[in-house]
């Protein structure tokens, strides 16, 4: 691993282990406890999860069958080894990741451990058992990062080659089968693994399983985020800024940072949307399923509890496969639409099937969510009976409306997640008034008006979407109210956490437009890469080998158009992965909230209130984390983007085009600068997130029986989910804007290589940071803060340990402020002279 | 006026105005009623207070001398010259605030003559009383702006013609006794006034005066920073681009520009700080009568009561009279030792004695904060006597410690005002690591790499200085711990308020530093277009008229320099200022929170908690709007300064330098340029700030005898203050260091003219609306909504209206959405084709 210790960091990370060998030590016995137990199933209930298991097999089935399709596809041999360079590159860069997620298992596995183990005071087995989760968790979130790697990395050869094929509804087809393959496969395996959890393991470890996968998810995402983000922007500006330094054209082969910048946008636009995805499904399910454990049929004899709970399961369970059922519908729906509408044409809109595709998903889908909701939880139905017999549904009220109730609830994200992307085009598609506004503004005042214009589009980009999720919540809420509360307690919480569960329920299509994006950039370069044009005879050979006449202009301009529409779409699963964070953090705070009610034996009303001075200072120090990571996180790909800059520009040799292992060797180079920061960066942050979410954990800790600062911490979860999710769609429409606005510059004024365009280069590179790693980061990381946070506040607040934690807070406070101090002045420019 | 309203504003102002009448019309009578009503005083109490006259009157003679001493010195006629266009220019300037101010007031005027006649039954003459205070509110924030402007524009010409006699010590004073005068007359005018209506209106009136003053001043104060800011920005840009395009210096006559951007200095730096310092220091105090008349002693009999409420307001208003002492006694202490060290050097750093005496000061007013409260309430007083005295006390405990307990609360304000310039340091002096990081990262990286290393910086202010408030704040909590709770309920809110009300204790000196920036800067730009060296035998004019030698090189080497140390101080008071706003919030929202505990008749815990989901709305749209300003602002000075840089690249003539009245017939058409779009960002801006309190507040309104929805509007003010203070911070210290960074390739470097400083000009460039448009109207926008929101909510869940009050909050939010919308598709660059 290319990766020094500095002794302050050692030092550092020597009085962290103390710290927590500190707390360990003491051996806190039980505190309090959240009973996680699943309720039995019933048979028919057992058939309809194995029908699950059935669909997943079917899905993970058709995800492979996608995957040989785009593997048997042919494709020029210097295409296909610019395509194997670029995996080979991925390939170092993955197994580097793993072993830094080894490092940081040890971590959060000691935490784990602990709390399983002495608070929970479960067997060492059972310890073991529930940590085997976190690991396949873990694995989960890396294994698909893999399959996603590797599956763009064949698909993006293939489409660079057929695009001289002149066929562009193939040019259409290659990404989004390879996109589908991989949005099904992740699918079905998180699905696979929860549906294990649910049907297989003990009824009292099940619960706690959940909890353990979902961490461990939750720290795989984070990780290959934040790393991912920062090494694909190193590489992007580094070789961006090239183009106007020494005025050659994008992903030039003399640059050597074209290789690092495709391997970047693997790192970045596909292992990281991917492993988010994989844990944003996951988490938002494990939020509803501890919610239905914790506070749903309370009011009823157990039976009847035992009842409506294992209903609500297996609906939730069976909503999300129905939903991958009607995704794939929905893609061969669309695909048939496509091969109708454009099979002969020469030319058409790459982002309209993609729109379609999104929007045909999200109304079946709906439909179906009404139809399946009506039978499984409609009128007349088993579950329904059974409330309606029992004495307290006079009181509570008569579950008949159930099944339309929370139809509409789940809808508002199934909605939502069709919406969104809408908003997002506002913002940053080509067309849009805010990118045409960010041209213009350039015109005259350069790159300093270009800069102010895009943000300008993420602030009111973050007004409106801001809006979107409210109107979408204040449905939620008001449907809510129409019955929920005969079944449960805290209905809108369920109901808010039921968006979020939506938002991603169609998530097949949603992360398959969402991979569009890597394929069709790597295509665009690799064609360049290869050099095919400069091959000898090549016209010839291409006819003899694969039957057809190549068209090289055609080519270049069709790969030109998709790449618009991949970036269109990758700004677009954004918002909607984020939303689920700032939507669900009320529902993943909810056990939590009722831990510290059973703990302290006190109504969560009366100390999680604004009059309380530390739900303030919670959300002074949730604020404050936000901004410090967006900074952190930039400084990041600042330096090394510096340092890539620096090397590139003394390396690049404009005249020299033959020396192929010369070029090879500054290319891993290039590799090794962004690996480098990346790794620096990504563990300050880590380090720095995991302290806070102790320190603030144990500072809440209740003291002198005065219970007040426990609202610290949940005010804290709140507040870098409503900051977090701001400061990200700000900053990812901001840099959607400038990447499309230098696109229209290129595309539409055919501007390359002049002022104008140079002011418009600065945007983009400024955005690059924005859009790709600060924004994308907040989603994993607010998750698993407040996953994390749920075990570091049950030990916080356990009764033998509460008097001291606010001391061992302040110990972890301090750490992570020397790892905040760190993240800047640890990684500066000039710290290297 | 040279405002033009468009069908669309003209169809939004008057359906706006359609639906405030909808309103009135009612005419709903008597709701909830939150007593105001002012304590009687003792006669040693009015004695006191007698003294505070005293005190302001002897302050305002002090200011008025520095103001005839400063006016008195002389200077060259080209200068004055100069000096006098850019003071027409800003009367003409300040004349149509005046006059827009006029229009808003209509708007505020009949929603608070609405609340204190209708709601509060208050007789005719009363409401017209309280409309007078408010008037007065208004007027105080416009008659210190002008103030301020004409002090500066007399300070700027004798400054820089100081310059000449290479004396620098002359060349700190004068803009330090320019800035002592403002900071001294704006203080003892805001506390004559409060003395006035606590001493002299009657008991029963003096709250609702207090709040109707209050909202004038925020009034007037948020419109003249919102203009003032999106001004200066138009011009500055304007003048600083011609820079880059023509290669031409900093205030180069021929520049149509800049007669524009020295007005701007004054609208911006000078109009809008005093405004904005005006209505802090009046709106913390206010919000801490409110708190004292509301909360405290309402444990004990009446009498004991009446004189713990007496005792404290009056030691409130000593403290203040006392730290006007302190401050004018530092100004003389700091001026001997300046004195001492500096009269003979010929160079020194200008900063240091600024410095020196903010921390004079704080030390100063600290010691003075314990002993006079010694005296005033500690042990053996007699009201601390009549506590100690009552049955209560025994009970609530007693009340011995009061004296240290507030000591140590208001100071830990205090030394926020000193310790908040030095963190502001870290992030923006020209010496400082980021400000350092920033000018090399322009090095390889250009615009892109400085663009974000700025933004980096204020990302890490924003956390760092996140944690001051955290820690002053969470020590004002430990503190109020200590024995506060047995004169008063919430002790913590209050210890929050005292910290707020502390930050601008020693108000003169923080607003004296903060001014010192806007004459330098003026000072420069009049030495350059005086065009004094080019006069024929100036040298021997000077000599024989003003009796010295005049040093040219020195002179602008000082002028630079000083420019410096005015930059590092303008950034210094901003983030005091938006502290006060998010410190003093929870204080500011208590009246508001008892308003729906009186009414409703609930606790508040039980509503205003983190469970209920209109709180987590709430948050959602106070994050959302603070974004919008952030866009809507920058909108303005974006499109304003295109138009401004289309004008002067096709006005501005290099090589005729003659014609003196072309040159100021361009000017005036820049500053018309200016002033239109600040008059039109500002009109949009404000309605939607408008239009969003009041339908928040209404959509707030109980329904069916829930009260949940009331959370939604308490959490959107915490969440605009808290997101606020947040993005304020980081758009200030992003601005100061990439201005900052400018000036360290300029002046240290040497560098003027190369691709370095294009770079950094670019930085400061999109700086410009960070630090002195946006982050500064945040404050009094966030203190408006709060004050305005109070009167707003007390119509909304009045008991007769509370039913129709969602409807019409509906209105007004599409309102406040149509501007929202205006103030980005209504502001477009490419709207006037």
């Amino acid at each position: 691993m290319n990766f020094k210790f500095t002794k302050m960091a050692k030092a550092s990370f020597i009085s962290l282990i103390g710290l927590m060998i500190a707390i360990f030590m003491p051996g806190i016995v039980f505190a309090g406890d959240v009973d996680l137990k699943t309720p039995e199933f019933s048979s028919a209930q057992h058939n309809m999860l194995y029908v699950g298991f059935v669909v997943c097999f079917l899905g993970l089935m058709f995800g492979v069958y996608q995957f040989t399709r785009v593997r048997n596809l042919k494709a020029h041999k210097s295409m296909l080894d610019v395509a194997n360079t670029i995996y080979e590159t991925c390939k170092t860069y993955l197994t580097q990741q793993g072993k830094f997620l080894g490092i940081l298992f040890v971590f959060i596995g000691a935490c784990i451990a602990f709390y399983f183990g002495f608070l929970e005071g479960k067997s060492i087995g059972n310890v073991a058992f529930i940590l085997g989760w976190t690991i396949v968790g873990i694995l989960g979130s890396y294994g698909v990062a893999w399959y996603g790697i590797r599956m763009n990395t064949l698909a993006n050869s293939r489409m660079a080659f057929s695009a001289l094929e002149r066929k562009p509804l193939k040019l259409l087809n290659i990404p989004l089968d390879a996109g589908m393959s991989i949005g099904v496969v992740l699918i079905c395996v998180e699905l696979l693994m929860m549906l294990i959890i649910l049907s297989f393991v003990p009824n009292e470890l099940a619960g706690a399983s959940f909890i353990g996968f979902a961490v461990g998810e939750s720290l795989g995402a984070s990780a290959l985020r934040i790393a991912g983000g920062i090494f694909t922007k190193i590489a992007d500006i580094g070789s961006d800024l090239m183009k106007i330094v020494f005025k050659i054209k994008e992903d030039d082969p003399r640059n050597p940072g074209v290789i690092a910048d495709c391997t970047g946008d693997n790192a970045g636009d596909s292992v990281g949307p991917t492993a988010d995805g994989f844990e944003t499904y996951g988490v938002t399910g494990v939020a509803l399923i501890s919610f239905i454990l914790l506070a749903v049929g309370f009011a009823f004899p157990d039976n009847v509890r035992d009842s409506i709970q294992s209903s609500l399961l297996v609906w939730i369970f069976v909503m999300r496969i129905v939903m991958v059922v009607t995704s794939v519908i929905s893609f061969a729906i669309n695909k048939a639409i496509s091969n109708a509408l454009y099979s002969k044409k020469d030319d058409f809109d790459f982002e309209q099937p993609l729109t379609n595709l999104v929007w045909i998903t999200s109304i079946l889908s709906i439909i179906a969510t009404f139809i399946i909701s009506y039978i499984m939880i409609g009128p007349g139905t088993e579950v329904v009976k059974i409330v309606q017999g029992s004495s307290e549904a006079l009181k509570l009220g008569d579950p008949v409306n159930l099944w339309w109730v929370l139809s509409i609830i789940i809808s508002c994200g199934t909605l939502g997640a069709a919406l969104i992307p809408e908003f997002t085009k506002i913002f940053t598609s080509p067309k849009s008034a805010h990118v045409q506004e960010t041209v213009s503004s350039s015109k005259e005042g350069g790159a300093s008006l270009n800069i102010l214009a895009g943000l300008i589009a993420g602030n009111f980009s973050a007004f409106w979407k801001g809006m979107v999720f409210f109107g979408l919540m204040f449905i939620a809420y008001f449907a809510s109210n129409q019955g929920l509360s005969a079944i449960m307690i805290y209905p809108s919480i369920f109901a808010f956490g039921l968006v979020a569960f939506g938002f991603l329920g169609m998530g097949p299509v949603t992360i398959a437009v969402d991979s569009y994006g890597p394929v069709t950039d790597n295509a665009q370069s690799i064609y360049e890469l290869s050099l095919i044009e400069s091959i000898p005879n090549i016209d010839k050979e291409i006819e003899k080998d694969f039957g057809f006449k190549p068209d090289f202009d055609k080519a270049k301009h069709y790969l030109e158009a998709n790449d618009g529409a991949g970036n269109t779409f990758k700004a677009t699963a954004k918002p909607v992965l984020i939303g689920t964070a700032v939507v669900g953090a009320t529902t993943m705070i909810f056990s939590l909230i009722l831990v510290i009610k059973s703990t302290l034996n006190v109504e969560p009303e009366t100390i999680l209130n604004l009059l309380n001075p530390f739900t303030i200072l919670g959300f002074l120090c949730g604020g404050a984390v936000i901004y410090w990571f967006t900074g952190a996180s930039t400084q990041a790909v600042s330096t090394g983007a510096y340092r890539a800059v620096e090397y590139i520009k003394k390396n690049i040799k404009l005249d020299d085009k033959a020396s192929q292992s010369a070029a090879t060797e500054k290319s891993k180079e290039v590799v090794r600068i962004c690996t480098q920061y990346a790794q620096k960066g990504m563990f300050n942050i880590f380090i720095a997130i995991f302290s806070f979410a102790l320190a603030f954990a144990f500072i809440s800790a209740p003291q002198g029986g005065d219970n007040k600062p426990v609202a610290f911490f949940v005010a804290y979860l709140i507040s870098i989910a409503v900051f977090g999710l701001f400061q990200a769609i700000f900053m990812a429409n901001a840099g959607g804007c400038w990447d499309n606005a230098k696109k229209v510059v290129e595309v539409d004024l055919k501007e390359k290589g002049t002022e104008l365009h140079d002011a418009t280069v600065v945007g983009d590179t400024v955005g690059d940071p924005f859009k790709d790693t600060s924004s994308v980061a907040l989603n994993p990381i607010i998750k698993f803060t407040t996953l994390f946070g749920l075990l570091a506040m049950e030990i916080a607040i356990s009764e033998s340990f509460r008097d001291k934690a606010p001391i061992v807070g302040i110990g972890f406070l301090v750490v992570a402020l020397i790892f905040v101090w760190r993240s800047f002045y640890g990684m500066r420019i000039t710290s290297k002279k």
